[in-house]
C-alpha cells in the first residue's frame, strides 16, 4: 500500500440514508480518508444513465466538525462519481467503492446496477473501483457479517491495483460469518430475467404495468458467480467495459459487408 | 434468409417522434414486418435503466388500418424493449433495431446510450439486435445517405444471424452517401468524457449544474470505431453483455484472497 492514508470516494445506489452505505463507510473509515458523494434517493436499477437534460443538485450534508465528508447529490449513481471527481475532490481518489447494495448484483444484474455502474464510472476515469453487493433485500440486512471480508478485498485491492480497465463486482452470500466459504474470482453466469408485467388499472381506469419477473440462471458452469455464491463462497468478477467482442470479430469480417 | 417475411421490432431512445426513427421504420418496412415501441419522450443517456419503481403506461398509437403497428411507451428503451416482447410480441421478433440515433454512440459512449441498451437488452433475450447512430444530433439530421447501409447490414444480419452473445453498434459519419467508403468491422476506441460542470445559481440563490463534457479519444489505433469513422467509413462493432474481463482472471488469482 501507498505510505499516505488513501483517500477513498464512496457511494452507492440505494441512496445516501440506506444502512448499506453506512456499513461500507464504517470500514472505510478504518483505512483511509473518506469522501461520500451518494444519491439523495433510491436510484437502483439506474444502469449507466447520466443526467443530461436536467439539472444537477449537490448538497453539502456532513458539517465542518465531521470526520467525514458527506454529499448527496441529486442524480444517478454514474452522475455522483462525476461530480466527485470533477467538482469535489482536489485528487484523484485512490480508490472509489460503491454500496454495499441491499440485493444481488451478480451474473446479467451487472448491466442493470446502479452500484455497478458507479464503480465502471470510476474505472472509466482510471480509478480503482470495486462495487460490493449483499445479497439481501431487506432494508435491514446484517452488513456485520461481510464486514471483515470488504476490509480485505479493499486493502489487497489497495496494495496490488487491478489489471487496466478492470473494475471488481463483489457479492456476498447471506450467510453468518462463519459460514462464509472464502472469496472466489470467478465469471458472470450467462442468466437473464424473464419478465412478467402486472397489468393494473388506475382509478380512472387507464391500464398500467408493474415490472416484475424471474431470475434464470442458464449456466451449469462451477466457476460462475451464481455457482459460488449458491455454495458459501463471495464471489468476485473483473467487469470490464471494453464491450467489444474481440471473439466475433474474425467470424463478422467473413460476410459480405461491402459487396 | 428465412422464406417467411422477418418480423422486426424497432425501438430508439429519442423517443417515438424522432425522425431518425421514421427513417428506420421506412427502411424496416422494405424488409419485413415492422412493429414499433419506442418511448414516449427522449431518453438519451439513459444506459441500461429499468423502471422498477414506477408504474408503466403503453399507448397504442397507430390505427387500426395502418401498415405498422406502433406503441409508445413512458419507460427508458429497455423497458420498451421487456414490454414489446412480453406484452405485445406473440412470437419473437426475428430481429431489434435500435435508432437511428441522433449522435454518436461510438466507443465509451456505447455505456451511456438508451438506443445500444435497447439493441443489448433484446441481445440478452435472445434477439438479434443491431444499434444505429448518425454523427449528427441535429434534430433535422439528413438520414438519406445512410439508408442503403441500413438496409444492407441489416439484410446480412438477417441472413446470416450474429454470434452469441453479441449485438452489433453501428455508427454512420455525417457524410453524403458517395462520400462513404464502406463498413469496416472495428473494436471499440478507448475514450472518455471529461466533465465539465457548468454550475449556475436558480433566481432563488441554490447552486446547481450542468453536466457537460470533452470528448477524449485516447487510443491511436487503426482498428478502432472512431479511426473508421474520422476516415468515413461506417463502423460496426460487436458488442456482448458477457462483462467477464476474462483475460484478468488469472492474475487476480495469484492475489492472496484467502489468507
Amino acid at each position: 500500500m501507498k505510505n499516505h492514508s488513501p483517500l477513498l470516494l464512496v457511494t452507492n445506489d440505494d441512496g445516501i440514508t440506506a444502512p448499506g452505505i453506512k456499513a461500507l463507510i464504517e470500514v472505510m473509515s478504518e483505512i483511509g480518508t473518506v469522501i461520500v458523494v451518494a444519491p439523495d434517493k433510491p436510484q437502483s436499477a439506474m444502469g449507466h444513465a447520466i443526467t443530461i437534460n436536467n439539472t444537477l443538485y449537490l448538497n453539502k450534508i456532513s458539517k465542518e466538525e465531521d470526520l467525514i465528508t458527506q454529499y448527496s447529490c441529486s442524480g444517478t449513481p454514474v452522475d455522483c462519481v462525476k461530480m466527485a471527481v470533477n467538482e469535489i475532490l482536489k485528487q484523484k481518489p485512490d480508490l472509489c467503492v460503491s454500496g454495499v447494495n441491499h440485493g444481488s448484483n451478480s451474473s446479467i444484474n451487472v448491466i442493470y446496477s446502479g452500484t455497478m455502474s458507479a464503480a465502471v464510472e470510476a474505472g472509466i476515469e482510471g480509478i480503482p473501483a470495486i462495487g460490493f453487493s449483499l445479497l439481501d433485500y431487506d432494508w435491514n440486512a446484517d452488513f456485520e457479517p461481510i464486514k471483515k471480508y470488504i476490509k480485505k478485498i479493499t486493502l489487497e485491492v489497495l496494495e496490488n491495483g487491478l489489471p487496466e480497465g478492470v473494475v471488481l463486482n463483489v457479492n456476498f452470500p447471506k450467510r453468518k460469518e462463519n459460514e462464509i466459504k472464502g472469496i472466489k474470482i470467478c465469471r458472470q453466469a450467462k442468466a437473464l430475467w424473464v419478465e412478467k408485467f402486472d397489468k393494473r388499472e388506475t382509478p380512472q381506469g387507464r391500464d398500467y404495468y408493474w415490472l416484475s419477473g424471474t431470475f434464470v440462471n442458464q449456466d451449469k458452469g462451477e466457476d460462475t458467480d451464481e455457482w459460488a455464491l449458491e455454495n458459501d463462497y463471495i464471489s468476485v468478477v473483473p467487469v470490464q467495459f471494453d464491450l467489444t467482442a474481440h471473439h466475433a470479430m474474425q467470424q463478422l469480417n467473413t460476410l459480405k459487408w461491402n459487396d
